[in-house]
């Protein structure tokens, strides 16, 4: 299998317009609202989504610039493979965030915690079930201890 | 944004060669052995990866039927939207497992806990990462103390 083409399913509504100002996590910015539209074709895809307290977002970084496969983060200034960093420049750009559910309203999903870019284009959404993604024994591998704070300036 | 174009980067070995044999969920097979074979020309974006416990596989759902968008699934026998669970035959095809990092060498990582069908094409690994990942007060949505049993014959 050499390609795979994926169609967007709708659109992420967020308050961040740019890189420099969108936060590294979903839970560095648990309070920061978005909408999550939903094509309304799909709207059916949605029944029983208002029983679930967080889901998983998976969208297209579409605004990401070079991959580079080993590289210093927003975290530390080491180098760090893009297979063991969240980094948002990465082959096949797919972006991944837990958010919390606010109300489901149709074909709209009202979230919490938001983290990426205005207007991501939606691959899927899953819910967050703790029962097949909670891991409570998992470490923190070499994020343990880092500060989350401002992204370094330039630094993608 | 209409279409995106992803290319694999390896490959995901498991013992599950058929879709009856499968497990539901990574947590319904946690002794199960696989091997993640990273291509070569990616390797180097693994570096520093053995100081995780988990991994967050994504790859893509290349032998999943028809997408409905509201179905019963091996849970229960109520319709779910797509979205509102993880059934694999959804839009866009994207799979999504937690898996235990047992070992790294070189271009190849052992995990455990595998849940995919063997040769299921690798389009992204990110770290598990407890500070951004643990949701600790999700709830289980209609999910909630559903058995996870042998899957019904013949329901995809």
């Amino acid at each position: 299998m050499n390609e795979i083409i994926l169609t967007p399913i709708g659109t992420i509504r967020t308050p961040f317009r740019d890189k420099q100002h969108c936060p590294i996590q979903p839970t560095a910015a648990a309070d920061a609202r978005g909408r999550v539209e939903v094509l309304p074709r799909f709207a059916a895809g949605l029944e029983t989504i208002e029983t679930f307290t967080h889901l998983m977002l998976f969208y297209y970084l579409d605004r990401a610039a070079e991959v580079i496969l080993s590289r210093p983060t927003f975290l530390d200034d080491n180098n760090h493979g893009v297979f063991a960093s969240r980094h948002p420049c990465r082959p096949n750009g797919i972006g991944f965030s837990i958010v919390e559910l606010v109300q489901w309203e149709g074909n709209l999903l009202h979230v919490r915690g938001v983290d990426m870019l205005d207007n991501s284009p939606l691959l899927d959404i899953k819910p967050y079930v703790p029962r097949f993604d909670a891991r409570p024994g998992a470490g923190n591998g070499w994020v343990e201890g880092k500060t989350m704070g401002e992204k370094p300036p330039g630094r993608e």
